[in-house]
């Protein structure tokens, strides 16, 4: 489907957009099912709290009302929506005057194997590390760089995502997911204050863990609470969740609590 | 002067940018004084070392060509040269076949205040940090929100730059500006294997205050360092040198080394 450019169709963007120049905005990555936008709430909210720590002053309404549009003459697919800055001549000092600019493309859902779904993946071990920085952790910006190199580090279509430590060797999270581990019955998630994306699927399953009676952590983990693991697995607001059967040489099936969060996922994207 | 996009004249670049969508290129200032593009030697091999650094193919001798040319077309004022890895659809993956794109920039030089390389300048006490991501470190890269936010930290002119520590606290950088110290007659400046940007005119000057027989020291600076600083100035490819002569309640008047080097980078930007 076409692109948008700020509500119209539009295929280019000028060359003076902070979003080239330096990454100046944000984006949100949305399943698209039957016309509906899906956790377009929580898609929403996590643009306005990157507008506001970015000082990007966006009107949350007309994006609202862009990407339902959107959405509902895409149909099926994932809708992708870019936020700028707008636009500025040479300089990091942004112009107050300028308006954010919204883009928004549609693809196809991408077809992942089934067996991801079913029977897990197996995760590759980068070696790309994320930085700390607290002023921009959680947000979904456009200085993905890091990602970039974490992605190219492997080919192997054996591996469908690749895991991803800070500098200290914390886990964070996969290149394109937020990562979960039951360790004794608890559901845990590493703390994102750092580093790491604050996944849309990742907000939406710890919420539905708590109303289940699960037990909950957000912390600090480390390679080695894997090893203590009974199920490991990835989400994001695309695919919805992947049980982890392999990292190096650890081994899990899938199990209970990933199923059951697997079905609250999958129930939101198989519309 | 109009841009030039892959070597023609140009304005908009497609909205599949993987410069847009991840920040995922290099890019370079260059200052054209009579047509001719100043340090470009220096400003080629930083472009190349980004490109090897982030596995991004381009023809260097393309891009040196194309640099001549539009520098030339100029005449004078700053060439703004982008190197993106291309386009991509969704996904961090990139696509081998993509061609990197070339984007050329043109706009008249800034005109800052006479004074600042007269008398000097007072740096904003920035209190944005720079992470520290040995992968990315020195490279003039798109992913540049850190400067974004520092640079929107303060709008009172009286600051023409601002001082970046890394989240460690040691002295890194300007925002735009690399940092010089002299302290008991040694040139020093912070060494940026962990963050910050290696300018251009940084390894200029680097380089002849070596052949004057200066003796120089690169490594690792901390803010008590500038409390025992003789001078202090700051350095880029555009401005050249502007004495520092503020620093929060610290105060230096230009001395002998800043005015040599300063004689040196201006050399190159006065003709």
């Amino acid at each position: 489907m076409q692109a948008w450019l700020d509500g119209q169709p539009g295929d280019a963007l000028g060359l003076k957009s902070r979003g080239l120049a330096y990454g100046d905005g944000v984006f949100e990555t949305i399943a698209v099912r039957n016309g509906q936008a899906v956790l377009l709430d929580r898609h929403l909210t996590r643009v306005a709290l990157g507008c506001q720590r970015l000082a990007i002053v966006a009107e949350l309404a007309v994006l609202r009302d862009e990407v339902v549009r959107y959405a509902a003459a895409l149909g099926q697919g994932v809708l992708k929506l870019i936020v700028t800055r707008g636009d500025s001549a040479r300089g990091y000092a942004a112009d107050p005057q300028a308006a954010a600019r919204r883009i928004l493309q549609g693809s196809p859902s991408p077809a992942y194997p089934q067996a991801h779904r079913a029977q897990g993946v197996e995760l590759y071990p980068c070696s790309t590390r994320l930085a700390e920085q607290p002023l921009l952790a959680g947000l979904k910006h456009l200085n993905r760089l890091e990602q970039v190199l974490a992605r190219a580090e492997w080919s192997d279509p054996a591996f469908a995502e690749g895991l991803m430590l800070d500098v200290s060797g914390r886990l964070v999270e996969g290149v394109y997911s937020n990562l979960f581990l039951v360790v004794d019955g608890v559901l845990h998630t590493p703390a994102l204050h750092r580093c790491g994306v604050a996944g849309v699927m990742r907000a939406e399953l710890l919420e539905q863990a708590a109303t289940l009676g699960l037990q909950v952590s957000v912390g600090d983990l480390w390679p080695a609470d894997l090893a203590r693991a009974d199920e490991v697995f990835v989400c994001n607001s695309v695919y919805g969740v992947w049980p982890v059967r392999a990292f190096t040489s650890l081994r899990w099936s899938p199990g209970p609590l990933t199923r059951k969060l697997q079905g609250i996922a999958h129930a939101l994207l198989d519309a």
